[in-house]
């Protein structure tokens, strides 16, 4: 076993949220994130008992600052060489770094650093815990303070003498650290994801840095860069090397384009953790990370930017706030958990988080209604399910919707752990009733936004939500199709991030083509406006520059956005309609859909391979290298055997 | 009001006692103290809503990095200036740092930085708190990174060359940065509390540093400065700038010198916080603490150490161990506080830290023996009492009187805070009636070390504390001293810091002599052998240099130990006898007793100036600048006036 950098369980997650969410920049401005950020705990002991045949010695590569004891000798300065006789030993190495990560690595004949290692936080008392380190884990010339992405040179395709400078045009959207060389004056490196922003001046272009000496700047988003002065430079990707293994292909290859540029944009949102989006924010939100999840589990198939999103979002020792300071945010978490317990069936993910999951979920409890157990508005939380005129005048029906789905995630996830889930299960039940007899519109047999108003104002979510969770039986669902969903009546969904819900809430009713129809209204209209990755939101009316703008900046709104990229998610799990039974996969199901496609053919993959599904002239094959596959068509039910080909009529 | 630097509350001094902390070096290996100590919260948000006559500008200095906000205006960068026009306004200012201090200063014509500002951490929910500062207020030109010490020039009283180098000898112990200038090739800086120490090489010496350029050393403690190769050296002494108010004289010039050289000794032991001493440690421990509060209360009487000190040694948002992970450690923490009040009539500060004492005395509570509620040892605490020879076999009666003590003053410390104290009250009730039963020896008429193994093995500091925390009754008291306490059967207390607490159950059964005799044979002779301030520990029959030897190195002993100031407690409070009685002074009383000195006159600071006390040729004079007093004196008791002396008969 080779040896490896190791830390507290974790806090590998915990110190690059931090520093991703103080990196942000507007305007010139320092812009760290407003809700609070935990930080790694900042004292750290790691200790290991171990035998050496012969006298051997070692040194102590670290983080921090500490010293290192061998079998309770005096504390010893790190990074000097440690004379080691042979015999049995015992060696502690304590660790301080305030607000940054603590973590060792040492190789030797008889010590080597990895998951065999002891640690405890400071003078904590109780059992201590093995260490952790990542995947792939980091080696010596390694820094745990550095993120391990991989890096590519970029060559623009164009560039042009603009007014005092060059415009460099790379193509495509991209992020990555730009390094200028020769700087004898001044030199401003002006960001754009648009030629519009990168030339529009330090008052609107969001990004920008001015520099007075040769350097390697911060790694940000850009397609165009307008270097104001002389200098050279080179531009490079930084990126996750995330294999895609999903993949779809039909007929039209304009569904192919918008499926490649979801996944580019997907797999550039994909970092650290699963971001928003690359320009603005390049925060890590728990709405948008729970649809990364499920565009994950169709593209990437990745376990460990799922489990280190999910870290992220989760407190560690005390609740300050709503997860992002938004309630219904906060319910996506055990949600996402259990969604992700389904994927990977990560029992031991689940166990290691309960504790974190149980103080969000406690926090949460305690702002409800004592007496209907509703999510109600409480001073300073943002209850917000979408950008929506809903009626705001009381408890939100699609809320309380959630927080139904949340409980019953919750007790699920409770036996996963190995704990008591009753309590769940009860407030599961009594909410449902709760729910159906205080929101359910007697005469319209639908959701109301809120009872509280008597207004009655009507919207899609809360009966997207009761379609998704399977809040309501079949006919119920089917009424709610046809009289909220295809109802123009109804106000229709603005975002693209709840367009998602309403795309899976219409396929789930057997309507595919709803959402291969916006394929081409909307995903194809954005590449038709020039796109090279998804946009934040869109709207074919509005041309550039004009489109460019959002939240009164000319030049906000983000271009490259995660939650854009859910053609992904709906061609995998709605078209090709492959989807696990069982945690990890013991179980799965295929049941294709055509829709208004002639054929099609791609991939979902699997912790265990892709599952390769072909419709095409009548016929579909299924291909899969596990076992407990159902293959679902014309009614049948079918065995999809392990390595062979299955093949039945459409 | 003067602009002043302003934080969130307690912050500074969470973050000073982290750099305090994480501070030690020992043979040259970086040293951070093994309990787990906070750090500051990383985000915080300071707003203000304000009104301007006329257009103004202002700049925000600030440690940390982050933005400001004009009444919702995009985030702008700090060390800009703000331009606002007349009329209402709200300003906030969002500040992220990780591991250090989060802090702002604005002064201008409209907006200054006091505690009218509101602050609160990142996201959390709830109503924001009034912004803090410290005493006296840190100006413009300082950082509050910087802990606002005081400084002098030292001059060395000898210098003498030695080998390669120049040994300096600054004629007492002293504690303050070293700079060096002219260094050509390395220079190394050997630090000695004696000659001999800094002498004695890598090995034998604990701090040392070998300097390459010139600079300023960071601030450590020395008499001596061994200097190896070629520099000129500056040295300064770095001091908190506090007011010696309490003073002692007799006829005796040897007890003045022992009470001069203890009151040294104590002010550089008292820092940022009151530290053991100021070489090998430097941290905070709470029974040091605890003894250092009560020495302060006669020598200095400041308020704001003991804040910080206490401050110090509590939890934040999470109890990792027992406090210095010693269990009697936790328990001083409510005993102190309470002294604390009735010195300053803190009630503020009381409800401030209300809910931090009881997230550490919950932590303690959990950790008890459920059925007897007696402290028992767990896997991980240390049950420390005194370096002693005790019965280990079993929960310690010291302890369980500590912690009836601990119980009793959390009950009063509620009733200060407005908090509902009868739990505290009932436990304390019931753990006295259990140690009576079961530590107590029927036939001795004293307690046993522990009741579990049989061996009735008795200790003296059961007894102590018994005497001094009121727990038996006076007739009980005077069988305990004539049993126990001058009994040469049962153990001698070893250790200073416990024999400060055998003197004052001594003085409290009216024997001083025997802590005078003490000045003569213990303290004096330390002076004999060369102390210039007084040490950890100390046997007249040990010479030096092996004298100097502690925790198996031949000069770990800590020749400047706050512990060992005692002389200051002991003869304000029972030779000049002075005392509050109420909270903050508002009644006090006078218990004067010479002893076996002829004559005494001295001073015990108050939070309203000092009282002056006289003993010569059989009379007592007591001059108060407060009212409430009382003069205790052959039987009689007289009130004493407010600014007018009181003279009677001894």
């Amino acid at each position: 076993m080779a040896a490896k950098w190791i830390w507290y369980p974790d806090e590998f997650e915990v110190y690059h949220a931090w520093v991703l969410h103080t990196r942000r920049e507007q305007y010139g401005a320092h812009y760290p994130v407003m809700w609070t950020m935990p930080l790694p705990y900042p004292q750290v002991e790691f200790s290991k008992s171990f035998h050496a045949e012969e006298d051997f010695s070692f040194r102590v590569r670290h983080t921090g600052r500490g010293f290192v004891r061998l079998d309770g000798s005096h504390p010893m300065p790190l990074d000097k060489t440690v004379h080691c006789p042979a015999g049995d030993h015992s060696v502690r190495v304590c660790i301080e770094a305030a607000g940054s990560l603590t973590s060792i690595f040492i190789d030797s004949p008889y010590l080597q650093t990895d998951g065999s290692f002891f640690v405890l936080r400071g003078s904590e008392k109780g059992d201590p815990l093995q260490s952790a380190h990542c995947h792939p884990a980091l080696g010596a010339e390694d820094s745990p303070l550095r993120f391990p992405f991989a890096y590519r040179d970029l060559t623009p395709v164009s560039t042009e003498e603009v007014e005092d400078g060059i415009l460099y045009d790379f193509g495509e959207e991209t992020f990555g650290p730009v390094s200028l060389f020769g700087v004898a004056h001044p030199v401003g490196v002006f960001y754009g994801e648009s030629r519009e922003e990168a030339l529009a001046g330090e008052n609107e272009c969001c990004v920008w840095e001015w520099v007075t000496e040769d350097k390697e700047l911060a790694p940000r988003a850009f397609r165009f860069l307008y270097v104001r002065g002389v200098a050279q430079v080179r531009a490079r990707e930084e990126y996750l090397d995330l294999q895609k293994k999903g993949y779809f292909r039909t007929e039209d290859a304009r569904v192919e384009e918008v499926y490649r540029v979801c996944a580019r944009t997907f797999h550039l949102c994909s970092r650290e953790f699963f971001l928003d989006g690359i320009k603005r924010d390049r925060w890590v939100w728990s709405g948008d990370v729970r649809q990364s999840l499920l565009i994950n589990a169709y593209l990437f198939g990745d376990p460990d930017i799922a489990r280190r999103s999910i870290l992220c979002l989760l407190p560690k020792d005390k609740v300050f706030s709503h997860v992002n300071t938004i309630t219904d945010y906060t319910m996506y978490l055990p949600v996402m958990l259990w969604e992700h317990y389904m994927l990977h069936n990560d029992a031991e993910f689940v166990c290691r988080v309960w504790e974190r999951l149980c103080l969000l979920m406690d926090f949460l409890h305690r702002r409800l209604d004592p007496e209907t157990g509703f999510l109600v508005e409480r001073a300073g939380d943002w209850v917000f399910i979408d950008w929506a005129d809903f009626d705001m005048g009381g408890p939100l029906a699609a809320e309380q919707i959630l927080l139904w789905h949340a409980w019953g995630a919750m007790a699920r996830l409770a036996a996963v752990a190995g704990q008591r889930g009753e309590v769940f299960q009860e407030r599961q039940e009594r909410l449902k009733a709760k729910i159906l007899s205080h929101f359910m519109d007697g005469e319209k047999g639908v959701f109301v936004d809120t009872y509280t108003t008597r207004r009655r104002h009507i919207s899609r979510h809360a009966h997207i939500f009761a379609i998704l969770f399977d809040f309501v039986d079949d006919a119920t669902k089917a009424h709610f199709y046809k009289n909220v969903l295809k109802n123009d009546e109804v106000p229709p969904i603005t975002t693209p991030y709840f367009k998602l819900y309403e795309l899976e809430a219409l396929c789930q009713m057997g309507d595919l083509v709803s959402a291969q129809d916006l394929i081409e209204s909307y995903w194809g209209k954005m590449l038709d406006m020039g796109a090279t990755t998804m946009w934040e939101q869109f709207d074919p009316a509005v041309p550039v520059p004009e489109a460019y703008a959002m939240y009164g900046g000319a030049y906000q709104k983000s271009l490259c956005h995660a939650w854009s990229a859910g053609p992904i998610y709906f061609l995998g799990r709605y078209a090709m309609g492959v989807s696990p039974t069982s945690p990890g996969w013991e179980t799965y199901r295929v049941e294709p859909c055509l829709g208004k496609y002639k054929e099609f053919e791609g991939a979902v993959p699997t912790p265990r391979g892709n599952i390769y599904v072909t419709c095409r002239e009548g016929e579909i094959t299924v291909l899969s290298p596990i076992s407990g596959g159902t293959l679902s068509v014309g009614g049948k039910e079918i065995a999809i055997p392990m390595g062979l080909p299955t093949t039945a009529k459409l």
